[in-house]
């Protein structure tokens, strides 16, 4: 029985399994769980994760959630996984787990609190949260920060000064990559300065190519479609200001 | 040449590496870290953990930090660790990863903050943080509802049903163990409601003993520092208010 991926693309973390899955010609279905239509909330969805996120797995009568642990999964059961995307040698693995360990409570604190609360909440029908949005953003900052001056340390592209990339540097670039959805400012201005994380993108980017841009498609579709709410929005408030000098001498 | 370990036993994850290498009979070296003191901030440690944060590890002339990173390495590299703490078995092993990778943004999220925003912050010359205690206390909650009703389903005693702990078990009850600082009427409001949760403490306690409750002295007897300073700033509160009449007369 193939391996099922339950993923959401608009979910980084599914993003990191699925071009894991398709860098390396493993054959899988993909199953699509939308959580702009709360589909993760399902009771079939509740069967495979009783915690209700994306991504989640099912190899045949084996379930598994946390994209971390999904990812340590596949590059250990499938032959196919080359050995640098999560290396057998035990101390070059501790590294990688080392990590992913760091990037729960930093990266992926940040960068997903500051997305949500700047610009997606409203597309998952939830209020934009400023105060949340600006403790974010030093996470966020400071975590780009130690990712450039100690994580990309050493000779190689790769985090750990590797020259071929990990799960590591899959599950990260997939979490900066939802920074497209930011107004292109304020993408410059929080990622501008770290030059060797950008490196970094492109170096994976290319590592996985066509799947990596394949696989992110759906976040450059919302990026112009966000652009447009927000352009729509900002001729709707040059109309309000417009009129309402208007209005008011009626 | 010893393993090295760098702890303070008053970090929650430093206990569980602690308890992991006396559990197992590993000969190894206690390098003590005093937070309090801001020894993790010195350049000696520094070159250990760049990121500086407790526990790290130095094997020969490798380093390593993130505690769950370093309990899978030495339950990977000691022959001595018994299977049951990190199983070999794939499935198993991934439901452990699973475990883990949750934790950080759930019990660990919740729990570190509460207690620090409750009771700690001033031992550390913090101030308290009565909002920031509000939203850790609603995750330390929600978790402890999770581990109940999801992680501890089964009919083992431990996380995921098992039948022995693994070093899941280990860095989730060190972390639920800090709320020993809590007053006890507010620990025994967050706890009590939890049976299940309650068992497992006792049942990893025992299957640790006596490096369990040896390790986590340090926070029995900070405990005690703390009811004294309580009690003696209630004191002095009343005192004042007995003192206050009197001097506005004068």
């Amino acid at each position: 029985m193939k391996l099922k991926v339950y993923a959401d693309r608009m979910s980084q973390p599914s993003r990191a399994v699925l071009i894991l899955c398709k860098a390396n010609g493993i054959d899988f279905e993909e199953i699509k769980v939308e959580i702009s239509k709360r589909q993760q909330l399902s009771p079939e969805f509740e069967a495979i994760n009783p915690f209700k996120k994306l991504p989640a797995i099912v190899d045949g009568s084996f379930k598994l959630f946390e994209s971390h642990a999904i990812l340590i999964y596949i590059a250990s059961a499938f032959p196919g996984v080359a050995n640098h995307w999560y290396p057998a040698d035990l101390t070059r693995r501790s590294k990688v787990h080392s990590v992913l360990d760091w990037h729960h409570l930093n990266l992926r604190h940040g960068a997903a609190a500051y997305v949500l609360n700047t610009v997606l909440a409203p597309a998952l029908g939830l209020p934009l949260n400023q105060q949340a949005a600006a403790q974010a953003e030093k996470i966020l900052i400071s975590s780009l920060s130690k990712i450039e001056n100690i994580w990309l340390q050493g000779n190689g592209r790769y985090l750990l000064g590797s020259f071929q990339p990990s799960i590591a540097d899959l599950s990260l670039v997939c979490e900066i990559m939802q920074l497209e959805l930011l107004d292109e400012n304020d993408r410059d201005r929080i990622l501008g300065p770290h030059k060797k994380v950008q490196q970094w993108i492109e170096s994976t980017r290319n590592a996985t190519k066509p799947h990596f841009d394949e696989v992110h498609n759906v976040l450059y579709k919302m990026k112009m479609k966000l652009s447009t709410q927000l352009s729509n929005q900002a001729d709707g408030a040059k109309e309000s200001r417009i009129k309402t000098p208007l209005s008011s001498k009626l």
